[in-house]
């Protein structure tokens, strides 16, 4: 299984870079360690720890989950003007761990920030001491599992003493894998910018696989920059790119406890500080973060547990977007699309289904809806000549794009998803080992 | 596949009688006749016709969906005191047919009322005048496919000709298997009960297997009964008793263009007419409509698409029942507790991740679940001496039951749903034949 990522180019709305691999290198300001607690039967790097050793600027949205993870807890209640580190452990959701869970989070920080702030010593000519508070975590895998934290305690001193201030396409690669979980390849993405005339880097990573439907964030996401943004800058851009991306993106329609995106800010290029959102020289930052964050979670879609096709539901010409996005995931999250498109049926009949009861009223007299350029419903009719074969060809494409318009005003949304195969079903069905 | 039904005996909080098949015989003033159409490849019955030679009062609820088959829009566009026929055929659901659909519709009402008029002649002393819109038609099958006008039209008059004015449990049976699609069991279900000293029966059939999430109604089902009531009370006690019946199955979240659940009364019986839902007299009649129409949802259910296991989700003392009904579904629609469940894996984790992303507050501490009578969480926490193994040996039931108990209230609600497994996807992911 696995789709082949380059063909997601020809995805019309939107015209991310999706080659397999990009070079990501150096982000100035960040370190990033990554080693194996043995958190897993094999000995799979499962620990990362990225760290910004004149600290960073930052903006996390989280899960709106009713039951939050340890971890989310124990960022929210954090109030700091800059993180120093992150720490995200695999394997483990540190989820419905109780006052274990959040004790060894605590445990985890006071531990952390003594080991960063003998590094600085160390290190730096004007070393800082490091709070607990500064310190941020990530976790993901299994909810209700005791969390491992004596395992994860035994590596930190390992972890730090690993630190490297300079990072390469292989090292990026070793921290895309040391997040993932079920995930069968890592995510990387990266944008050059200017600020002004400075140019600036957007670098980030992601984790995904199952358990994914937008509800503020999705899975693990975390975006690195060097550019000079306020932490009010960075909320109002991750805010306003999140809707479009991974809040745009579905593989079971299952939401996690634990899914957090942050985008950090060292600060180190040389553009003038940037503190308000409407400052005209962010306008190409903000566009290629939005390619940052499409391309992370396209790439979480792409690798969606036993996916083989990737789905592209655009709707269009609705009354508001909140009626266009819950058609477009009312189709994205059936069961009867999502298998249909697994057995390259064009069974539009289960699309007409997935519309009728999303909600929103329909006039079925202006309905249109596409598959890829081909035209099957237009004003609410099947065409003349509906030639069912062409269609049929159309979905052996691993990428099948999905266009229907409502015709009642003239928003859109787009949702992206993957098919429902056997595989999942395995995947999912398989006992925990 | 298919699961043994005399097992939901030991579902605690329902006493539905769920034996295979019950022995449904004669109701007065119904008359039955099944033929086939040849609208599938094989012969199979397909073709299903229910006469009321007197005339029956009626209350039908039909699916919420925003695109309705054209049968339905037929239906809510007649306005009767009485029906005298209901036609039902599988194969086609008459469904984003158009003006083509909604014609054949019609010419059919046209036709049957005709034929069904000179049946009235020919039989009875004082014959009726039968009018198209005292026709009513159900329809279930492909969406989006031209409707076989043809082939159905072809077929009226060998209907009417085998009508049968009285029934035994084959007939039943036919009519049963004649409203299937991809049904693998007939959905037959009987309770006896008296009204005042009268005694009446009720009947019901009915057919699902996928597409099946409750809106207002879910599937085609079919109640008959002797009794003598008014078309106010039966739609009073139809729409009380469908929200705890088949507004609280699913099997795979989807909802259809065609739901229909109607029930019929002949008046036959010689209980005085019942005019008033709060009249005493009818309080043993509206548990037992409430058992047959559980027993046909659990049916449909126990049929699901694919599925081994049958599932039970009930959540206690919550707020109020639109809390408790929220998180029941959350739990039975997600794919990842399903997908578990199918792989006898008693990941709680997944029960804990679909009540958080339900959207109800929800207060950890006071939260409790057990499997079965297996105690897992208590007052927020995993029990002490949580032992796996006995959980996992009660996942290898064919009845699994779910009791979550949120405790920040009184109401509670019960949702009925099936695991997810390769079959549902080799099902549905079948190209249409």
């Amino acid at each position: 299984m696995g789709i082949n990522l380059t063909n997601f180019l020809s995805s019309k709305s939107k015209n991310t870079r999706m080659i397999d691999f990009q070079d990501l290198d150096h982000v100035d300001g960040l370190s990033i360690s990554v080693v194996s607690a043995n958190l897993y039967k094999d000995n799979r790097d499962d620990l990362s720890m990225f760290y910004f050793r004149n600290g960073a600027n930052y903006a996390s949205v989280y899960t709106q989950s009713k039951i939050l993870s340890e971890n989310i807890k124990w960022n929210l209640n954090q109030n700091n003007q800059k993180v120093y580190s992150l720490l995200v452990n695999t394997r483990n959701a540190n989820a419905f761990t109780g006052k274990h869970g959040y004790e060894s989070i605590k445990k985890l920080a006071d531990l952390i920030s003594k080991k960063l702030t003998e590094k600085q010593i160390e290190d730096e000519e004007t070393p800082k001491k490091i709070l607990p508070k500064e310190i941020m975590f990530g976790c993901t895998g299994t909810i209700g599992e005791p969390f491992p934290y004596e395992k994860i305690k035994n590596k930190i001193t390992n972890l730090v003493n690993k630190i490297s201030y300079t990072q390469n396409k292989f090292l990026w690669m070793k921290a895309g894998l040391g997040i993932m979980t079920t995930d069968t390849k890592p995510k990387l993405a990266m944008e050059e910018c200017k600020i002004g005339n400075e140019k600036v880097k957007i670098y980030g990573i992601a984790k995904g696989s199952g358990m994914i439907h937008p509800n503020m964030a999705t899975t693990l996401a975390y975006v690195f920059t060097d550019a000079n943004l306020s932490n009010d800058v960075l909320n109002k851009l991750l805010k306003k790119n999140i809707t479009t991306t991974f809040n745009a993106i579905s593989c079971d329609g299952d939401t996690s406890t634990n899914d957090m995106v942050t985008i950090f800010a060292t600060n180190k290029a040389n553009n003038s500080l940037i503190k308000n959102i409407n400052d005209k020289k962010i306008r190409n930052f903000d566009l290629a973060l939005n390619n940052v964050l499409l391309n992370l979670a396209k790439r979480v879609v792409s690798d969606g547990e036993g996916s083989s096709k990737f789905i592209t539901v655009n709707v269009e010409k609705c009354k508001n977007e909140v009626d266009a996005k819950k058609i477009a995931f009312s189709i994205a999250n059936s069961p009867l699309v999502k298998t249909a498109i697994a057995g390259e049926d064009p069974n539009w009949g289960r699309i007409i289904m997935a519309i009728g009861k999303a909600g929103p009223e329909i006039n079925l007299k202006k309905l249109s809806i596409k598959f890829g350029n081909i035209k099957i419903v237009s004003d609410g009719q099947l065409i003349q000549n509906y030639d069912e074969k062409i269609v049929a060809n159309y979905m052996k494409n691993e990428h099948i794009e999905l266009d229907i318009e409502i015709s009642t005003g003239i928003k859109n949304f787009t949702a992206y998803t993957m098919d429902l195969t056997n595989k999942y079903i395995e995947i999912n069905s398989d006992y925990r080992s």
